[in-house]
């Protein structure tokens, strides 16, 4: 065996869930999210961050930022990478599993089609976003072809969903980015521009 | 900064793309990549495997398989893998990039809707897919809500999509691997099982 996809991440991310980190009320865990989306911004990543608690105790188990840019990597979106960090902490594929607690996963921005996909397999319960899809097209990112009814298709899955919350703050950051010129990658994919 | 995400990989798989290799023809390229699923199920993955190779020429960039269960993480899909593993390769997040050439990946199965995702965002040209997701979801595993035109979302982005190929023999390794009690894991995350 050997280690083979590596993805480097900044120090803050790594420090961020080094020391017990509790944030009850839902506005302190995304407060929390939302000020990693400015620090990676500063560490040269996208305008976007997520971080996954235990949902009902409100302790932080990972943080992850999107390093899409730095990182080499389409699929290191923060929530791809918030998931996976806290899967290897917990050595499971699968959060949901029966012996540990529910877990929440908090995120600055509404899921891209492939983040959508990938908070269903992860297993958490729960589903926190900031900045609505609109905000994020707003600048020229993409959130692909989603189904339809996506919010619908997670709660389905026993996954509950709350959009919107600090929105106007997420909303601020992406301007933000916006407005310093910040690479709006993968352009060139999308159909709609 | 720091290594923080990484994904232990079975050593056939790094060593996949460790010498030139050259496969032309569609056919080669699927059994190449029908291979690797029979050496990830030897090795504790999941009954599947991608690969990327340059789209003209045939040569193979990258080689991933599903390392969930083993790698404790769900979003090791092949296809994830296999993408990330070439953009890291590469050196970019992005592998349309115009200095570069067309790629290919190549799939054991149609890509659930999180690689469904990360195949729009990586940059590839080209998605050719042996088993079919009747396939996929006859032993248990589950592909997601996808958009019901999902490879028409595709087309639509210059992805051309090419599936079937080499069906029987990819359906055949998916009933192997269910044959013998392979994990069918995040089961419970399905609604229609």
């Amino acid at each position: 065996m050997d280690t083979a996809l590596h993805i480097r991440l900044p120090a803050f991310l790594i420090q961020a869930s080094d020391e017990p980190r509790v944030l009850t009320a839902p506005e302190a865990r995304m407060g929390y999210v939302l000020e990693l989306v400015h620090a990676n911004m500063a560490a040269g990543g996208g305008p976007f961050a997520a971080a996954v608690f235990e949902r009902d105790s409100g302790l932080l188990v990972s943080a992850g930022a999107n390093r899409v840019v730095p990182g080499h990597c389409s699929a290191a979106h923060a929530e791809i990478l918030a998931l996976s960090l806290a899967q290897a902490k917990l050595s499971t594929h699968d959060l949901s599993e029966d012996d540990l607690p529910a877990y929440e996963l908090v995120t600055s921005a509404e899921p891209c089609v492939m983040c959508f996909g990938a908070v269903i397999w992860s297993g958490v319960r729960s589903l926190v976003c900031a900045a609505r899809s609109d905000d994020v097209e707003a600048i020229g990112f993409d959130e692909g072809p989603r189904p339809e009814n996506w919010i619908g298709e997670l709660e389905a899955r026993g996954i509950t969903v709350t959009t919107g919350l600090l929105r106007d703050s997420a909303r601020k950051l992406l301007h933000d980015y916006y407005a310093c010129n910040g690479k709006i990658y993968n352009a060139r994919c999308s159909s709609n521009r």
